[in-house]
């Protein structure tokens, strides 16, 4: 029996909407789908509402809690990862006060930037953990990662464990759509070209029937920019830079040093731009919890719709074989980007078939784009050599190299601040030399 | 009205196959079909035979054929091409006759070798010309390119002209299912990996449910060549560097030094290598034709069920938007090959969809079957500089580079073969000086 | 009569430096030193000066000074560039002084950064034209580029120009030795590997008999740095991120964001920082230059010993084929270091010799260093976006990717001061849509 | 004490060469010389003659024989290779007599070809346990290897131990001199690029005061070739494929298949090849040995003269910081050479300086070029494979992918070759499967 396994299972909603659209997918009939958790109690929870839906959806697969990592792995042919290390208390709310103590304020704090680099460097080390285990019991199984910060978390699975792992992120997906609805354009029949990074790949080209729709999108954005509106930041950077890019303003608006500044107060209103807002998000996903928990966990008539979401689809092409193609987070070997590093985490046109996940070739990004990247990537980069050599120089390096923290603060504060944060942090990261 | 053009149209038969597919998709209708051809009548043949075809399927697709060239291609969404420059009488025969007085034998000779070299020589200025109509009347549509050999005149096209093309062969999309029907194993659910240069890439990886099937397969192979069959270059060649062709016997002996050899006759038994395959293939086609003329060109009730072509399937593919994955011959930009030079064109696994053609990312080839592509190439590379110089030295050089011709003959009978020929050909090539 | 062309030969003391040195060679005995300026009595200030040197030298190398920059050039083997376009008077002014303004603080404005940039976009023309002349007269020179912004100006030459050049800075062959005297160590057997980018390479190693000397010249940085001294920001990045960097503390101010900083002011005490350094420089220079211009340019017995400039060694090289190994500007061409982009220009070990100018092959650099340097060729990339397309919005994207601008000021700030400079320069940059 | 061994030390008269050009360098003063050697009675007479030599000269530098291979290593700054595995008799002979049972008919045998492959399989295990020593008592030392086949050895060192290697060899040296001596043209002044493989690298430009010289070079080359003389094999090659290549006739007779071919037996007298050249050498070497043996070994008042060879100007140039530069054999890392693989042990410009031998980027080779090297890195890369992974189906290709035996043998004879000469070779190396 072929076995899917889901690394975080207890987060219940996500864990419908995968495990939901794989029980949709005819070719995965008879599949075991593996749960694991930390967490017990949301674990079980998760398997009651998988059990219940496969039920009333009248799907013949198995569902099984393992309480034991390695047997909830052991001969997977898939793995799903959607861990969060540390949680929402205590580490994400360190990764928000400290800094604001130190006057550097945030949105989402998931990708690069202070809290980037300390998810980061509590999220590695499981993920080694689990390739570790993964090497032994299932070492040809596919890892499709959803946790972020994706471009390190995935190029530290490829660069330094056997486990074959692909980046999945909801933003290249919908991104085109997103932006065409939001200029009330029609979205049909359009061609499009993203790459770059995770969270900060662009459009580099959009199309229908061989026209350029970027004077068009560009005319439009300009006007919807006059007044206030949720995507701000993402109109700005394509306004300046040229180019939409596949993550939300509230994500932008802290990859950059353009947009929280102490010393221009205003533009958080002039741009909108929602900070604290990942733990605010983090606090109604708890208090949202609690209210549907019990209608969606215990609902013998629980249904489900395939979603967008990208895994189902790639593991379905896999046993299928009819191709799927996607923007998936691999690393950039053979330089797939021609301007971006051999190590960095690029987010490129992937196609998913039974032969595995193959990328595509991009070529040359415009040099202004590969250039935001650059400021990213180089901090993806120095956090990596401070997870695998353990030296704090690195974690610093890290900190001064992230365009948005160098612009706050000065280099003393920066240290002060890392090393409060890897106090704060205690035993959810290793220590440090 | 999109439009389809077919170049080189006179082949009725493939004409049949490639646009009787094209009628087959939904996608396509209401597309123009437009062929081209400087043989009138046969030209006319297909234009017969397309319209009845179109008839009898009931489909609302417009035939149309040209007399001027430029007219034909002009707003062209996609051009194939299958066109034969000097056909059997007077260029093959010539191919096949002169090498024969230097005692240098060829079975195909549309590839390299000193046939495949002339082949090249008179056939690349007429896409060249092709390139330079299109640049002016259809600058961005899709070149499908059929005709040999197929790696020269993919690479032209696309370092030297400003037309996107694609290369497209038979023999790597049948590949894996011939080796398993000769072999008597089920072909159903075969994982499998090609990738290397026109009519010599390389099946690296065969495998069913994560188990490597090359074993058995070469078990089998073991087996099989004790008897005399028609495919036992190929077997052979499998047998001593480790992986299977995906060109058949009678391409591969050519190919090589080691299987037609003045010094040892008894080898064209021992593999059984049909000397002078293409000029017989050739008679008999044209025998064919003229038995089969009547019923294909004025048949009311034609039918057509779609074929293995890639044609159809990547303009469906780039209309629909949902991919298709086939092995295609592009440059080696970006090494896709990281042991193969760039300026190699190379046969790789591609994606179409409304994005286009994408090449994918294979990384090293295993340095035995990198070593028999180079001998290739470099014949391949060298042409190419004959081509765009005129200059003599470079043919020459490009048949000393050919193993197979290196192997046979003299450097002085080399060149004085390569000055044969040039005269034969006469006005079919350029002047070279 | 070989010929070696100075441009800009009215920076009289600096041609003094190296045409004095060409006339110690005696490789350049006989040759001709053609000098160029658009001030003509520079000009012949610096014509006087050499012919008494030469006379004084008892040197038969003849001196002329041409009018026609086109003449200058004829038949050049070698020419020297040290050009400085727009002067302290009116354009370093400006670059200065407009930022002011916006709260934007330079100390040399010479490199990236908002001075360099648009140092660079009045310069690159004048250079084109050079080039267009040369490639007319004397398309052989070899050009040797002393003019700031380094990396810029011979990256375009290399790229846009079919005339061979190669950047010399005077920052890289002091480095070591200069790091060696300000810690009181003894310098005599050093060996040293610098590579990077002009003015932010690194001292990638220093040893002495197989010994790494980085600990104790870190322990004595550490020390010096508890007291005030004039290369404060220079041993910070050194205790930061690792490696020396081969610019002084004055210039890399303005490279990073973590020196110069409204939020804290105190840090230009802390690291002594000196704003506006360069126009203060050049202040001097000018009040210098007349007290000791009679002394320098009516002298008769001018002496002269051989300075450090790579300059005449170079030639000296490529006359007697002996070869020199100094840190040179070149394209990054090959990857020659293999974690920067190829299109940028990096200062690499280079070999002269009859041969011409080599550059070695460097490797990669540590991540932290690599990523440093993108930063700043973030900048030079869109710069030269800007000058060749001439469009506006790459100066803004230019400005914007500069760290030092994008920390300290907002995006309508940075867009709202580059209009203000571009019409500050008025005539002396190009036209930008 | 610093410290140069010098493995294969009963080779006395290049020891000579090697040490006493050592000797002769005022900054190699006070070094220890170590000799090794696993043949006592050659060992002893070397250190005899070395004893006299430094005697005569007055030179202070300590020489000592050692019988430990792992003392002779220790603490070693430098060590030279020069040793030959398996000798004149068996394995030479072996080399020559089996093949010509085939037919296969050779000239020198110690490069690529049935015997080159041979050579190598013997010689790289005692390669890697001089490496496996070095890393244990000289990890930093550089290893400069004379040993022949140059390319296979060095790559190997290179790619597989930690040793720092740089292969040496006399071709590219006189390459040039050699061919203007023998078109008695003028050798002074010249400018000339090098770069190929080893005894495959091409003279790619040649020029004086700019003026190329290959028009007048091929002029004379084709006047000369009209009689007979000793060097017709190469001059032919530069006819033919434009450029002068950098190793002698009766080593490239046996590279390609155009010179040695059963069919066309009249080309040895065609091209003057001396068929068994290197037997007779080693013939004439051990005859003339016993007669130059006394005069040499036990002359009081030897002397020396500094000879051509490369070494000694190494060490000079590293103990010096003066850089010297040469024609180094190097593994192709970071494409030096861009069409070449970067697997491949490739001939270039190199420099030696304190920071220790840094290789120059070359570029682009002519295809032609590229082409013919590829034919040999075909069976070096295949030859590393079966010595590495101890798989006799490599030693199998790498003799079919051999230029000159694809061309004059089958298949089958091939592998009997193959299977022959195992066992001939005995326990000379290993043991494959």
């Amino acid at each position: 029996m072929s076995k899917i396994t889901f690394m975080g299972a207890g987060s219940t909603v996500f864990a419908k909407n995968v495990l939901g659209d794989c029980m949709l997918v005819p070719a995965l009939e008879g599949f075991e789908f593996a749960l694991y958790d930390i967490d017990k109690e949301r674990l079980r929870d998760s398997e009651n509402m998988l059990l219940n839906l496969a039920k009333s959806l009248m799907k013949k697969v198995t569902i099984k809690a393992y309480t034991s990592r390695k047997e909830a792995l052991r001969g997977a042919k898939y793995v799903f990862n959607a861990i969060q290390v540390g949680g929402y208390q205590p580490s994400t709310v360190i990764d928000f006060e400290i800094p604001k103590k130190y006057g550097l304020r945030q949105t989402i704090a998931d990708t690069t930037g202070i809290g980037g680099i300390f998810r980061n460097l509590r999220t590695i080390p499981v993920m080694l953990d689990f390739a570790k285990d993964m090497e032994e019991v299932c070492p040809d199984a596919l890892f499709l990662n959803y946790t972020n910060p994706m471009a390190v978390l995935t190029g530290v699975m490829n660069r330094f464990t056997a486990i074959k792992t692909v980046g999945l992120c909801h933003s290249v997906q919908i991104c085109t759509e997103h932006l065409f609805k939001a200029l009330d354009m029609d979205h049909t029949g359009i061609k499009e070209k993203i790459a770059g990074i995770n969270h900060m790949a662009w459009l580099l080209e959009v199309s229908k029937d061989g026209q350029d729709l970027y004077p068009e999108i560009k005319r439009r954005a300009k006007e919807k920019q006059k007044n206030k509106h949720d995507d701000m930041v993402r109109f700005e950077l394509m306004d300046k830079f040229g180019f939409y890019v596949t993550e939300s303003s509230e994500h932008n608006a802290e990859y950059h040093p353009y947009f929280i500044k102490r010393n221009y107060p205003e533009l958080i209103e002039k741009y909108n731009i929602p900070l604290d807002e990942y733990p605010r998000r983090c606090e109604n996903q708890i208090k949202g919890w609690e209210e549907m928990r019990d209608n969606l966990v215990n609902n013998k008539s629980l249904t489900h719709q395939r979603s967008h979401e990208y895994g189902s689809r790639i593991i379905e092409a896999m046993e299928t074989n009819i191709p799927f193609k996607f923007g998936g987070n691999v690393l950039n070997t053979g330089r797939l980007i021609s301007n971006l590093p051999e190590l960095a985490c690029v987010e490129v046109p992937c196609v998913a078939d039974r032969s595995g996940i193959t990328p595509t070739y991009v070529g040359e990004l415009p040099a202004q784009l590969a250039g935001l990247n650059y400021t990213n990537i180089n901090t993806q980069l120095v956090t990596i050599e401070a997870a695998m050599t353990k030296k704090k120089e690195y974690i610093y390096q890290a900190a001064l190299l992230d365009p948005h923290t160098a612009a706050e603060l000065s280099i003393d504060d920066i240290i002060s601040l890392c090393d409060d944060l890897i106090e704060a942090h205690g035993e959810w990261i290793p220590t440090f030399d």
